[in-house]
């Protein structure tokens, strides 16, 4: 079987986006993945189909009611399915590369996109659902959150992605950043490639590499530099 | 004048995507800002319009050519812009609110949207492409991040969201993640809305959202939590 994402929104329009093309679109077409989005608003229980409602206790913005996205995930995942239930939120665990290897090495995911102030707490606990970030910023609504996700983990469903993708994830997972990387022509703006990059010593240009992908690391990125060295 | 984005991409159809709905999309109808696609591959110089080779070096995957991104940069980016150059990458400065504001709080941005292996690195110094990432994870290219980006920094605009918004993102800016939301139903599958949130007693409301802010975010963002307490 493979691999299923169920998506809940209130903005099913936002899909498939670019999953719909290049690498994730062929895998899409080919039945690598299957998505399928479901409006949330279809499981509103009054004539209005109100989704929200204003936060308990007072202040702005409008939480997601239990009621409604309790019976829409209930709709679509049932105790036997055993994919995660995401909810993408900036209040989530974020996003790395570890936990986009564990999603894609199961049967798919169901995610909820929130929108407004947040959904209410007590359906995130009924339904375990395990909450996502995919950075520290603020975004108008998880659909954007979704799709980044889902990009990274169809990256590494069996047979998206040629032979070549195993050795890139190795130089990412590694832990360090990428050394600079140059193609031709050789000389461009006065600008010459690095010599030891076309001198055919393998040995020495994968020593180059590594010294620069430390260099780089230290530079931009201590914190990831200081759990290399740990 | 309005916040003008220009991305550069070998997709252009993977814009506006999300951009092009909800509140982002009615800010692009208003003219609060602007959103242009360009075609990277119209500024290759061959027949076949290639715009990417191998890596210098050897290795997998494949590297986009300075001579062409150089091109298609300068041909809407000129030394009279002073918007900032950004390069969606794995190996950038990590997006947090802070940069979005100071994005939103400019007259726009040029994003470039990689693919393959990389780009080379002559181009990112000779034209100060700025690397920004989304996150520490790998994407199939920089398309779904530039959506990202410009979806937190168009919220931010003037006129974009309504007067609820400076409250709302005081409460993420603080540092801490936000207290649990509820709205109605009361009782829903027999969990009751904490009943201080219903007391009327506004001071009491806030101290226990003050308090669980600081448990969720000690609970869920060790980091996050360490920085608050300095």
């Amino acid at each position: 079987m493979s691999f299923a994402a169920d998506i809940l929104t209130l903005y099913p329009e936002m899909f498939p986006a670019s999953l719909g093309l290049s690498i994730a679109g062929r895998a899409l077409e080919r039945g690598d993945w299957s998505l399928d989005t479901h409006q949330i608003r279809d499981f509103a229980v009054d004539k209005h189909r109100t989704v929200d409602d204003s936060p308990a206790g007072g202040g702005p913005g409008m939480v997601l009611k239990a009621d409604v996205l309790g019976a829409a995930i209930d709709s679509l995942s049932g105790d036997d399915d055993n994919r995660p239930r995401l909810l993408m939120s900036p209040r989530g665990k974020p996003l790395d590369q570890a936990m986009v290897r564990e999603f894609a090495a199961g049967s798919g995911v169901v995610i909820v996109c929130g929108r407004f102030e947040g959904v209410d707490e007590r359906v995130i606990q009924a339904r375990g659902l395990q909450e996502v970030s995919v950075g520290d910023y603020v975004l108008s609504g998880g659909e954007p959150g979704a799709i980044i996700l889902l990009d990274a983990v169809v990256r590494l469903l069996p047979g998206v992605m040629g032979s070549d993708l195993s050795e890139l994830d190795e130089s990412f997972e590694n832990g360090l950043l990428e050394h600079p990387q140059y193609t031709k022509p050789r000389m461009w703006e006065g600008l010459e490639i690095p010599p030891i990059l076309l001198s055919g010593n393998h040995g020495a240009v994968e020593k180059w590499r590594h010294e620069k992908a430390l260099e780089v690391t230290k530079a931009k990125r201590p914190d990831l530099f200081e759990k290399f060295n740990n």
